[in-house]
């Protein structure tokens, strides 16, 4: 009996389709295993002359920038889709309306072990992941010119990625994305009809109905989404309301680490292995909107952050990209069963 | 030097990133090409009786349903993400809002033959393909609870085809989805600032500048569009004005194919046929729409039917889910040009 779910955060339906429902052993596992050979990584420390130069490192004191030494290291994309030397123009050709290409595209190597990935990384590696999307992101922000900053992991080639050793992007956007406008304006016009934070609501209901969580600790939870687009997607949540990731404590990182951590070993030991998208959603730093004065008016109170792990078992073919329907074939609740049961 | 450019219609911006330009032979051709076994091919003639019976055919003179003689074949999806039989309701869950899976999912097999697929069709044979989308869509639009019928071909594994043997696929939803509510949106806007019709405007221009048109014949033209958001991305779309692909003359019909498959003898003659999903955008039928009595208010004036084909030539990965804005590393010019230059 299939179904249609409403997901108000991005004003979509999703088609939940009991019909073809697909338990875990209906995915084919035949994801493409690739291990590039080191000798040939430009992220393999002692080539760091490879790459552009660092402009964030964590390193072991004493070691100099672009030497070995590093834990993390965060280098300018060599091919970026958005340039920071770009000019800020804005024109029309009759019809048509374009403007300059300028941001930041950032590269994150998470490890400096070409082996190492993570799905295998211990809760203090992600973390360190964390802390340096943090670091990055409040620096970047200093920037006026950046309305948005997309931050997004691909693992695996499936999920999009490229380079076989591990690593996080970092896109800095000249304007606030659609799907980012969507979601504040979506969390605006709940919050006006009932002063209270949409995904709090959400959190709270899920908490109660202990249905589609998937873990829980002090200060994150876990859970695979009421209107879910992808299967065994799950969204990590901070329980406290807080609109800014940037803004996260030392101390709150490591719950989120340890949260992140469980998810991930979880579906991986799922499916083998999986390829997943994973992406940050935070709200935009003030900025100006010429067109509206009162955009971030309140943000504060109705944003709320969280990322989304997206698992790509499926490729969205012609009536997803056609319509902006989503179909999942295995229903949300299924799916946390399954994730609770793996340790 | 890259830039931003604007998709009015779909109201999205596209990252064109000339610094990574992609030239076609920049692209992996490495598609996973696999020739399922005709013996186990449910679509194949003869086997009539492994699939739910037909709802359409054009057959052969005195041939019987569900038997062989048919050059194209209709038939219900039998996994169908929506099915007809299911009630309409709508229900909320404390936050959560869901509603009956009712609608329909149809496959069109488009020829009786295992071995041919659109890319080696003639004008011909896709003509009778288009010809079974109209008869297909006019007579499920009778049921005044489908709000919107998605038709569309995925081509190519890569593309989320799943059975080899060339089919298309129609779905039939309660619910106008959200790529078309904002398509009319937008050329509502657009058409109350100038009362003139944003594709019109949009083909005029294309068709004045040549810079971007691929072909064109007496009653249609394909080119790539100013913002793409994938690389080698076509518009095939009517050179009159025409708001509803369902009312397409027989005649019109025959340009139609005509145009399609230069399109894609083109596309696939410069990609070793790459895989593509290929889209209908038509308005929807009129329907009361029960919180906007003006939703369908003259939109015989603003909206222009199109057909989308869309090579899957990169994944769609973190930056792209997350931010709902797209990277093309080919500009749409660059690729107009290559694209003319294949017969």
């Amino acid at each position: 009996m299939p179904e249609l779910r409403y997901n108000r955060l991005s004003n979509t339906w999703v088609i939940i389709s009991k019909e073809r429902a697909k338990r875990p052993h209906d995915y084919p596992i035949e994801w493409r295993k690739e291990v590039g050979d080191p000798s040939k990584c430009p992220f393999e420390p002692g080539k760091e002359n490879l790459t552009p130069p660092e402009v964030y490192a964590i390193r072991e004191p004493g070691t100099k920038p672009d030497t070995p030494g590093w834990k993390i290291r965060v280098i300018p994309n060599k091919f970026p889709a958005l340039k920071p030397d770009e000019p800020f123009f804005r024109e029309s050709e009759d019809i048509h309306d374009r403007m300059g290409g300028f941001g930041y595209h950032e590269v994150i190597i998470d490890t400096p072990d070409h082996f190492r990935h993570i799905h295998n990384f211990t809760v203090s590696e992600i973390q360190i992941m964390f802390h340096t999307y943090r670091e990055r992101m409040r620096q970047l922000y200093q920037n006026k010119h950046i309305y948005y900053i997309q931050i997004f992991k691909n693992h695996g080639k499936e999920a999009g990625k490229s380079l076989y050793h591990s690593h996080s992007q970092l896109v800095a956007l000249p304007r606030i994305p659609r799907r980012i406008d969507t979601q504040i304006a979506q969390c605006r016009s709940y919050y006006k009809e009932k002063e209270r934070c949409l995904l709090c609501d959400e959190i709270r209901y899920e908490l109660k109905q202990q249905v589609r969580i998937v873990h829980d600790n002090n200060r994150f939870t876990v859970y695979t989404p009421f209107a879910s687009a992808f299967p065994f997607e799950m969204k990590v949540i901070p329980k406290f309301h807080s609109d800014d990731f940037t803004k996260i404590t030392d101390e709150d990182l490591t719950e989120l680490a340890e949260a992140l951590f469980v998810a991930i070993r979880k579906l991986s030991k799922l499916f083998e292995d999986p390829p997943f998208n994973m992406i940050l959603h935070t709200s935009p730093p003030m900025r100006e909107i010429p067109w509206d004065p009162n955009y971030f008016y309140n943000i504060k109170k109705f944003f709320h952050w969280h990322i989304e792990i997206l698992p790509r078992m499926a490729i969205h073919a012609g009536f997803e990209l056609g319509t902006e329907f989503f179909i999942n074939p295995t229903p949300p609740e299924e799916a946390a069963r399954y994730l609770r049961e793996k340790r």
